[in-house]
């Protein structure tokens, strides 16, 4: 069984997987990742993953057979499980509660040489719909505050499988850089009554030098400070606070945009592995005038060492202005 | 020159390089780190650093050239630069300051084949009295508000020449790491009148299930929620808010403690990579009864993945009491 511990002093939750305690042997065969083999994603081996929780498949096709286009299955070494009851407690100084979540995997194509940037704006819509669906079914457990959608590309963005996927986890809490945005968005709105992504988001189509792309619906900018190189986001350009409620009808500018901006970072970056997440408003709060969803993109250029695990801080050598020019100027 | 820029939503600072930006082609270079080859750490290649600024050297050497035992030298690739003054301004919605600081580099041994496990007490406790000379010196200058002593051991944790240092940086502002470990300790002390770190120090000492090493004056142990797997912190049993005020008498058996400490983890986890940092009260603060200052230890082992990224929780495959207790038990 996983647990939820909590750091007593800044209170992040961490989750420690009690049941596989990997000794240090372990880690050295980590190492070694396969290329090749057997892929537990082609189809096929629908029966080498756990049975699918949703897909994407042709009528009079059977559910973990052939015969879909994108498939959505728990996680076979899920970092919480999905079973059993929030249990809190206290353990002297400090708090634990018991690792329930949900742990799933959105098998994006049939294809295993497909990534998201290969895939076409129509197969790319039906990821964004599955991120949907699926948030809205994990909605319905009141065990789950959050919804956290994301992806590892590559082996050194994290990646243990070669076919493309993306993950989702749900959480019995807000997680600590959810609450953070929240907390910064609301003081800001407190403040001045109005969302603070949207103050961006209209700067920043009036300054146009950190723009990446824009369409009628959607807007791709190198964030003003960011973490990491090449650092993207992707919002919409009018105020939305929950990803999962924004109309369907925007899914296909939105894959555009997406496409577009993996395709560039690919070009650019010559298909340097990269991780995205999603962040949207908490379960509990999905209609609200302070915050606004987005995607973020970090392509995995430069190294996490002392200095930024010691203060938080980010040494980024390539200013927003300059990787958003290059993108901007790319031809895909 | 650098900046330091402001996320507007969640206030996290970011030291953009505006002076050598990196061009994409950048990137794929850095993985190619030298090995063997010319080093400017090296006895004899004195004039291939920044002039010393301070320095444990045999008595009628002159600074510059052979004869010392420990060298700190200024960053000849800073992130962060020591000349000028602090210009704060705004930028629309943004936040930016100049990328004023100090950023010094520790040359911890002349052998370019040692590491700080290899060291001896002695030459160790140098190290610990250089870190504290030097943090006393840049305390003097008013600009500053937070030094940071951090160590990457090995090219994997981010250090770019192989010769054993460890570096500094001084900052115009608090780091927000260390914001969060003030706010939760002053909210802990508010309410119960004892420093956190004490209690923990209690608590762990009476459970010793998490206890790697202890001595009169420190305790090593694998904390309650650690993000990493391996993760280990020294800190002293008795409550003390600044290293650097810390009586000069206590560096021996701290040196004994920390080496230890990463004999053991060299030993269990094969010379795993790591990155330690220091902990310590703001400069403004050095005296306080919430505070207690720590070194935390970090082993690379695991990879940091879309999850971290978007949640601020970490997935640890390895409890702390088990990795307690191989080092425990591990002899060196």
């Amino acid at each position: 069984m996983s647990e939820l511990r909590k750091d007593p002093i800044i209170g992040r939750w961490v989750i420690i997987s009690t049941e596989r305690g990997k000794r240090p042997i372990d880690f050295a065969m980590d190492i070694e990742r396969k290329k090749g083999g057997f892929c537990p994603f082609c189809p096929g081996n629908e029966d080498k993953t756990p049975a699918e929780i949703f897909a994407l498949r042709d009528k009079n096709t059977r559910p973990n057979t052939p015969g879909w286009s994108l498939r959505v299955v728990p996680n076979k070494f899920p970092a919480l499980k999905i079973e059993g009851k929030i249990d809190r407690q206290g353990v002297g100084v400090y708090d634990m509660m018991s690792g329930i979540g949900a742990h799933e995997v959105i098998i994006e194509s049939t294809n295993h040489d497909d990534t998201l940037s290969t895939l076409s704006i129509g197969r790319f819509m039906e990821v964004l719909y599955a991120y949907k669906e699926r948030m809205l079914d994990l909605k319905k457990d009141m065990r789950f505050r959050y919804a956290l959608v994301f992806k590892n590309q590559g082996a050194a963005a994290g990646a243990s499988l070669e076919h493309s996927h993306s993950q989702l986890i749900a959480l019995p809490i807000v997680p600590k850089r959810v609450t953070e945005e929240l907390k910064g968005a609301k003081e800001y709105y407190n403040y001045k009554e109005r969302c603070i992504y949207c103050d961006i988001v209209r700067q920043e189509i009036r300054d146009q030098v950190r723009v990446i792309s824009e369409n009628s619906m959607f807007l791709a900018l190198a964030p003003f400070a960011p973490k990491f190189p090449f650092e993207t986001w992707i919002l919409p350009k009018e105020h939305h606070s929950s990803f999962e409620h924004t109309s369907s009808d925007s899914n296909e500018l939105l894959a555009k945009i997406f496409s577009e901006v993996l395709n560039k970072l690919d070009k650019v970056l010559n298909y340097s592995p990269y991780n995205f997440i999603l962040h949207t408003s908490p379960f509990k709060e999905n209609n609200n005038e302070y915050y606004h969803w987005h995607f973020e993109i970090m392509p995995k250029l430069t190294r996490i060492a002392g200095f930024e695990w010691g203060s938080g801080f980010y040494i980024n050598p390539t200013p927003p202005e300059e990787s958003a020019k290059f993108l901007r100027e790319t031809t895909i």
